[in-house]
């Protein structure tokens, strides 16, 4: 099925001559549905909680779907009280940026790309009737990240087909499918469509990284016994590693500078001090940089 | 088991001068056999109806395979009832074609890359007795595509061994294995290998596709409901689908014409109108250029 | 959880400067631990037995894994009584190389990147405490190897979790991970990090090779039936299948002789004449080139 | 874990001389909440729409799930349309009811006792925190009522355990599990706990069954294909196979005489005309028939 | 679906009375056609070939089905080489009874009542257009003598539903299923329906045993090395090992001697030496005797 | 393969008189070995730890496994933490009982009869080369429990087959299998084949059990929050639940003693305090109860 479609679309884009997107004005008066998916409680958090409260802030709906529930990312606690701790920190960040959060209760390190994982995820997507989809890209490092990207990938057009999930409404149209950015080179780097400058957000994004103390603050957290250098005081660890945190975000920024710069013109662009970054995936709707813009809180 | 020799072969070509092929030559006499595998019924015929007539008509032996069954890609019906009606297009449709056809019972947006499924895929290329595989890459936008893809690849080198699915002869040898072109750019762009001037049997393909209208012509078929500008009329409509059709084949001539060039000649290549294109894949016999232009139908 | 540190690493390498390496110098002190897996059993044998038995030779621990039991390669014998034959093989050529080996009970062409078959993985790794973890690239020719490669990928961080297999020891920090050679193209060809001399070792090899005649030696082998031109008497099989493992060795060393040079110097680089060769992986730990080869025996 | 309480239970009832019950008037004061489990669209409603009907008037919190979706009995529809239309249909019935409804989008004739499934209906038991939970016993005659049992067996412990699906609260306590009746012997016949008398119900139980014409009124619906004698005529059609459904009914009232006369007295129990019957399951909370009577609506 | 109509024919068989069959004569004039299930290649040959010769004989059409390839089952031989074997010795011996047979390509040891499994049998028995299936039951000895009882119940019912498999043509009703005997008392011993008198074909079946050496005579045969006392010569191996089997059908005549009189009447029934037994499955269509009578060979 | 052997020893147990058991004498001067299965990390603790105390003081080897490492069955802990506290406790009964112990690393509530499950079960009963294997009934309460029954069954046969795991040897001759005693009643009772009087051990077992404080202990362990009137003070709470394990004992000795007087004659059958009971499975070896009595330690 439905194959034909996409590919004249690329190979004749001349025939077809996109109508000035009137059906585009229509929408663009009503507010976006975002859905951002993360491969564990805080990975959406880390890679989009910056353009999420800026979208939240612009009115928009945005969801941010964790694919397992965390129960095995700790050093000390494990299993259904880390899953629950961590249901609750993501929804306490839910708050922070004005979103809605919702955790899968699959166990961490065992996300794999069934088809029940895949229905879930179609289900999501459509009762969402999202039109920007947000996730890893396929080649991130870790397991749970990569069938993230799978599933994604593989639901990008069963989305759209009415039969599929009959019991949960198609989107009414393909929607946009986005990477986050990663520094993996294997087989493809990542290659930044939309870098999106946070600066007007960043409060809001370390507050939210500071509202998961499993992940970012425990003496015996993730980060807190795998960086190096960690302050052994209470205090002093939760800033440092946040601290790592602001830099990565920083970082992003000064990677993808010249992208800033196109996006955002060289005045702005250079001025930006944090950024996250997000590739237009090949399988979705394969929306013009022009309607990106548009899409993308503060991009214009 | 059985990894030395294809490396020795590509690092060593020259160890083992090739025969002459006095195999090949014999084999020559005697009609290839080829099999083309579709994700969804109506996948070989758009990608592979052109070159499957023209080695129809040449005494070759042409199967189709459709992976599932399609029972989903429609607008208005679903399921077993449109799982039959399927079934029935492709018969009507291989009988145009003057081909052999066959619709895997698996739901449509369910293929998955099982070992019962690698196994089945393994038995029907002995069962045919194939020297060439066709089928999508596994980087084509639909799950099932992609999963064709890996079942194609998964499925490349256990056709030889005698014992991997005993109760069916193995291959004489490892067949080639070919991908259909297609548009996406990651990890990597489709290069074609062969691309085959269809124009001899170009109206056999186009009445191929007029024999399916529960994917080119019902009102609710996927592509009079995603396509641009459908008209509303059933007999315009499908005229206009099958319009799209017909560019798609013009386009893969254009947009391979300089392969073509090479393969046919400036004079023949440069007439081209509809062509069909594929991609030698790396895990089947690596047939040398001259032997696969000897397999093609009309190519020399 | 877990996906910051790598990055920062990568971004902000001379934020944190690596403390010059105490641990690394008493490390220096204790023995390596190696483990590498095959798809069957002679692949390990086949792509790392020489610097398997340079390392064995240096006091370092050495495990090789068959990740399937090698039932089917064969044009005679198959099943249960082939499996036993090739697990006595390679002991025997485990015994040659001063290691330890062991065949995981999955038939050959089954192996699949299941939930269970990574626990299995990231237990043996744990068990081994290794400090670097060898396998097939996920891109390599037969269903076995690639999805060895996948176990491994999907393998590379969950080893050093505490709660993913809790019966099981951590890895004290993540293993390197390397992938052999092969000369596959897509996505991506293979690129050397480490290209080892194994003259020293290449006697053992050989004789490690010649240990596996259900491999190399039989009229029936894999080897003895798909190469070309293979004697009929059989010694003058074995001699001739041994040579063709010799010839690509010696072709290892010719196709990444820049590499050798870039490793040992021009003197010693030139005159290697058979080599064995290893890709980094993206997913385990990122040591350095330096690191490294302090970890290869024999490289500096 | 957790086996010593309910042997010990058993063994010692007397040991534990069970308290008069505090919690059970305390919470006789609150409306009891059942869950009741049908293989497909239309099983809970023909086994238990009677008694859902009377607790539902009752004040009770009853709610009906279809563990399938039912897109394959049919003799003219299939797959989505047919699922769409039945979810339609079971929504009507449970508005008669004045109960909830709710249909999981598996393929009729596909249900199977996986781990997915089996936390699926943990969740929907912990969710709607059931007092007693339906369905059908493992011995019924299709493989989706069988394994709806199974699912059932294998959920009436977990539903209590905190961390077995950590995102939803675990019931109070073990609910009861109850079996509706079926006519097989093999390994064991049905024996009846509770009989419930449904002539109150019955009107709406025939209506909610007419509210479901891809049942149990089209030409080609399952009952219209498979009975004898069916009229041709639509409307006739309908009252046929409705009446079929009454005598069931009717049938079960006749066939469990005793046990209506054991539970409601001779007077009542020989009046009653329409009746549904229930066993006990011996895997959830063992409550004594005192219990029961007092939480089956109308028995004392 | 689908579940009313035979509880009320249990119940109501009254209510519907049974035409005097006219179908049933119609049908007499037409072979029956039975399709018998094994677990592996030789059960539907130790429990089902007196009566397939028989039937055969008639003009009926039988058709053995071995769900496993057998190629575990011996002391020496194992996987494919064994399968093989195995495929050419029922070959032979469908040939002496003048059946059909076919052997599953699933492991011995492995058979699982997967979905996949119940599909393929579901289509077995829908284009064999079965009046009667047989099998083990699901209570038997060996796992996939279990799975394949399971696997035969869990058919029942979908092999009549037209949109289950809907690549093949359903059975036009229900058809009779019947389970072997075994002498296994959980939870329920085997309890015959008929009994059939294999005397008249009795030197076909032991011809058939003797056709399967790998089972029945060799040195490292299961039988040959598991059974006591068994001779070293060949030939008196061969001849004690079938006089075993000869031995166990005349102990069914004498264990079930009296059903032998119900059925064939005394006369008759007394004389039998050797005899098939079958209970009638309780998911099937629900056959009276006198019908079973009339489709069993010589019973009448 | 391999039915014929069972059946007949069943129906002619006479044609083949067994020999007065010399290789059993044999036996008996070497060790027993018994493999004691438990669903959880305190099952088989809970249902064999008397007798196995008896049988390793009699110089016989018993290992204990768990099937699943019981990381659900708490209030107040779960996942890998709660996995390794349960491995040291049953370590510590180990020690206690003198015997060996393994936990495997499968999730509470998660063990399921797959092939996998089936081949690590083969695996260990074959490394053990068991005499005696037990385990729960498939009727048993808990899924993880009925499955351990189900794995159990489903190992039975497959063990002696030399070729089913080859990388393990088969056991000589097939095992005896044995059932714990429950009190379910569906499909049918449990049915003691040997009671065993563990008075000689009871204290041992009182400190196999006072050795799982997280079972039997705990404020938040599973007994301590489902058991009625536990106390709240830490050492009285131990105390009482430890009481309720010895009143089981106890009852298991007054419900089944008949059949110990049966077994150890009135003077000794009535005097016996705490019991544990044994049913003979049907799949394994039918050894008789003068063999069985032999086996069980103190019995004669």
């Amino acid at each position: 099925m439905k194959r034909v479609s996409c590919v004249v679309v690329l190979l004749f884009a001349s025939l077809f001559p996109r109508q000035s997107a009137p059906g585009l004005g229509a929408q663009a008066q009503q507010p976006l549905r975002i859905i951002a998916l993360g491969a564990h409680p805080d990975d959406a958090e880390l890679k989009a909680s910056g353009v999420a409260a800026l979208w939240a802030a612009a009115g928009h709906k945005v969801k941010f779907v964790a694919m397992t529930n965390g129960d095995v990312g700790h050093f000390e606690s494990a299993g259904g009280p880390l899953a629950k701790r961590r249901i609750a920190e993501v929804a306490e960040c839910a708050k922070i940026l004005g979103i809605e959060t919702q955790v899968l209760d699959i166990h961490d390190g065992e996300l794999m790309p069934t088809l029940e994982n895949r229905r879930t995820l179609a289900r999501l997507i459509r009762e969402w009737q999202a039109d920007i989809v947000m996730g890893h890209r396929p080649y991130d490092y870790h397991p749970d990240h990569r069938y993230t990207g799978v599933l994604m990938d593989d639901a990008a057009v069963v989305v759209v087909a009415p039969f599929f999930v009959p019991d949960t409404k198609p989107t009414v149209r393909n929607p946009v499918f986005m990477y986050y950015s990663d520094n993996f080179q294997d087989p493809k780097p990542f290659t930044p469509t939309m870098v999106v400058g946070i600066d007007a957000a960043a409060e809001k994004k370390w507050k939210c990284v500071s509202a998961m103390p499993s992940q970012f603050a425990d003496k015996d957290s993730w980060q807190g016994r795998t960086q190096q250098n960690v302050p052994q005081d209470d205090r002093e660890r939760a800033a440092y590693l946040l601290d790592i945190v602001k830099k990565r975000n920083a970082a992003v920024a000064e990677q993808y500078r010249e992208r800033l710069v196109a996006l955002y013109g060289p005045e702005r662009g250079k001025k930006i001090q944090y950024a996250e970054a997000f590739q237009l995936g090949q399988y979705g709707r394969q929306a013009s940089i022009d309607e990106l813009k548009k899409m993308f809180p503060g991009v214009q």
